[in-house]
């Protein structure tokens, strides 16, 4: 046998259960606010646990329990598009999106934790329905965190073995034993952080109901929100701020703050690309904050707090709205357009291509040039301190490529499919890039439903592409994956 | 001394001095067609030939014979740079173009092969000038070639090296003595393509003056023409026919069309970067045409001239308008900004990323998907049957990555300047890759003459950066250059 189909299938059932039983935590909410949407939740809730434990039971016997390379790739992409397949359940279920399409690019969208969305009112969708919707990106945020450290690193992609060295509690030499620790520890700071949030944004005035679901999609970096406004509904600078740190918390290697709240402050600021990633933040914003209140006639204070709201949202992939930015003036859009392509920090649970792999890319083309006279020469990019293997540095140098390759391709792709250009463009950077809302059509006013069918589905793809470091997914479309060795 | 400078203005000088004949050639059609002109023509090309003769004969002597890499990378830059400056003194002393910083640009312009014109009325300008226009890209044509077949290949600019080892008379052993040879013979197929286009232009109707001058711009992939409406003007499918076959030949490897002229039609088709290249031709023509065809209400034939026009335009890097394409449909209009990415072979005048280093790149993509699952394997990248070294895949990937990070800064850049969002992407992309015309405000049927004169400077820089490499200039701009070794 080629894979371990058993194990597999055990992995995945696993998670169906996992994802029933989280369905079940919806249905309090369901009950409070009139439990229309119950049944729907119930039966859902049940159905996926009873698949997922009837699968599980049936693969755990006679598994041979040694899971190879192959079947890492295998588990990873099936794991999230069979969650995304069952999370579609309640929205069917209930009829609050009736189209399987849609209600899979949304669960998608959750899931990913992009936060782009289908739907044109938010605010009618039954709350437990809803509650629903914002904890699928707080579950990806989980995936994330355990994909981070302990899966990428072993499948070696894209750099993140980089990020992993760093990581508390593991050394090098042995890197198997402590995973599963220092997934836990990362856990922990992820729940710490969503209640901390909580209970900030319920005291600064948003309902319970508001704050627990906010809190959810802030620190899974996801964006969906209760309102049809977004943040924008709430105008109260306080929840803005709150949501500005927590986003930037969440944006952050996580094993960065695990040392910050371990009072190693000395190995927080030695880490080079959360120094990077504070200057850009402050960069970008002193740009865009001169731009918006030179333009907008806002005061000082709001053209900062709209400013940092957005750039900390579209640069952590976050993709909440504080201000429909695509009023201000072309060079700030532009300016966001390009912030798509940066990501926040390897290790946290933002997507796009991440700043460790920007810098290593500025410091390869600098040394390419010096390699360029000295061509006897070794001059490995340094990271933290330390020399970076050429074949890391190769292989980031080939994510980056891919991921311009899939933006470019996709962009046509869309275009062809009816879409403006700055729609195409928008709709693919930020769905790649798992960041949410776009330019033109897809702006932050506006939704994803109008795209046509097979568009959706495109860009299905390219959250999932996007989420999963591309390597993951893209592995399994080639021969040689497939070929029995 | 750190630098042979001596030899360095040796070399320069000959440029100016050479410069000054060829400013000698235009003065038959300036007084062929009233004179006006003929005084500036005059006092340039007599001012650049005696200083260059000046300077030349004074560092002949004593002159230490021995050129070292650093000095190649100086000659290449300073050379580009000083044909420049002496090229603006017909524009400055006609008082065709008043302002230094047009002209400037549009000397720039020529000597890089882009075809960008700051001009509004180019049927205004007096024959002799227009024809100093024409002439410098056609003199940037012939200095490309030598950069490529024998400066780039010595200093290991980003894969040139797998270009030249395929060109006429080189064998890896022996590279040095025989590329002067080299360079003569792709000259002579330079010339005789040159001439040929000529007559058939002239035997289509063009005038004698119009077939010359759509000539030397069309073999030197640069774009620039007599009229206002630039090749749409003429209105004759036979004309078109003519400049997209010379076009074609102009963005090919030059070596491959040696080969093709000695018979050797087995090692032209063996060529991978060939066989790419037409299959993109044809593949984006049927595309375009397609739209076209189903939007614009044309004909089959004149649907099919004016896709294959445009898409052999843009992507030799030529630059002439058939057709005002930004009424085109979206999508259409995307694919041919991407194009702008493409750029034609290496070896030829096209300047842009070129074909080769994207093959390099879409196979070394698909190898890095094999080394995932294989980490100990050596899995070279193959070109044309030979397995490349990684140092030049490599080097090929950093390439690109400078090239799409200069894209973004620079379009972020002009966005500030005041520019639109896409006359400030399509304006850099058209300028980075030596193209001519853009979108937008620098469509087909515009030009630069309104971009803001900071503008102006950046987009002369972008056209440099582009046409030398990139590496080659950049290098200046770092301190380890100008470090005393």
């Amino acid at each position: 046998m080629r894979f371990n189909y058993k194990v597999i299938l055990n992995v995945l059932s696993l998670l169906i259960l996992l994802n029933g039983a989280f369905m079940m935590t919806c249905i309090p909410f369901s009950w409070y606010f009139g439990g229309k949407d119950m049944n729907a939740l119930l039966i859902s809730g049940v159905s996926a646990m009873v698949i997922g434990y009837v699968v599980f039971v049936i693969t755990r016997r006679n598994r041979s329990k040694e899971l190879k390379k192959k079947d890492g790739y295998l588990i990873v992409t099936l794991g999230w598009l069979s969650m995304s397949l069952f999370g579609t359940l309640p929205y069917l279920l209930s009829g609050a999106i009736p189209s399987f399409t849609d209600a899979f690019f949304e669960t998608v969208s959750g899931f990913t934790t992009t936060g782009a969305t289908v739907l044109t009112d938010i605010e009618a969708l039954d709350k437990g329905i809803l509650f629903w919707r914002s904890l699928t990106q707080w579950i990806g945020g989980m995936g994330i965190i355990v994909l981070a450290v302990a899966i990428l690193p072993l499948l070696g992609i894209g750099g993140m073995q980089l990020f992993v060295a760093e990581a508390p509690g593991i050394s090098p030499d042995k890197l198997k034993p402590r995973i599963t620790e220092t997934a836990k520890r990362l856990w922990f700071i992820y729940v710490a952080l969503t209640l901390t949030e909580m209970t900030l944004l319920w005291a600064g005035g948003m309902t319970f109901y508001d704050a627990i679901n906010h809190a959810l999609t802030t620190m899974a970096t996801g964006g969906f929100s209760t309102k049809n406004a977004s943040v924008a509904h709430f105008n109260s600078p306080f929840i803005q701020y709150v949501i500005i740190v927590f986003m930037f918390l969440a944006g952050t290697n996580f094993t960065v703050t695990y040392f910050a709240l371990h009072g190693k402050m000395k190995t927080v600021f030695k880490n080079e690309e959360f120094r990077f990633y504070v200057l850009l933040t402050v960069l970008v914003t002193v740009l865009i904050t001169i731009g918006i209140y030179q333009t907008q006639g806002t005061s000082i204070e709001l053209s900062i707090r709209e400013g940092l709201f957005q750039v900390v949202s579209i640069m952590t992939t976050t993709g909440y709205v504080s201000a429909d930015y695509t009023q201000w003036p072309y060079e700030i859009v532009l300016l966001l357009f390009v912030l798509m392509f940066v990501g926040a920090s390897a290790g946290s649970t933002a997507g796009g291509v991440k700043i460790v792999r920007h810098l290593i890319l500025v410091k390869n083309s600098v040394l390419e040039l010096k390699r360029q006279l000295h061509p006897s020469a070794i001059l490995p990019v340094r990271f933290n301190g330390k020399a970076v293997h050429k074949d890391i540095t190769f292989n980031i140098l080939a994510f980056i490529m891919i991921y311009v390759s899939i933006f470019a391709l996709g962009s046509i792709l869309m275009a062809f499919l009816g879409l403006d250009f700055m729609t195409a463009i928008s709709s693919v950077a930020t769905c790649l890039g798992n960041i949410g809302p776009g330019l033109g059509d897809v702006g932050p006013v506006d939704h994803f439903g109008n795209i046509p069918m097979v568009g959706k589905w495109v860009l299905c793809m390219l959250m999932l592409l996007g989420r999963l470091e591309l390597f993951t997914v893209l592995i399994l479309f080639t021969p040689y994956f497939w070929r029995k060795i």
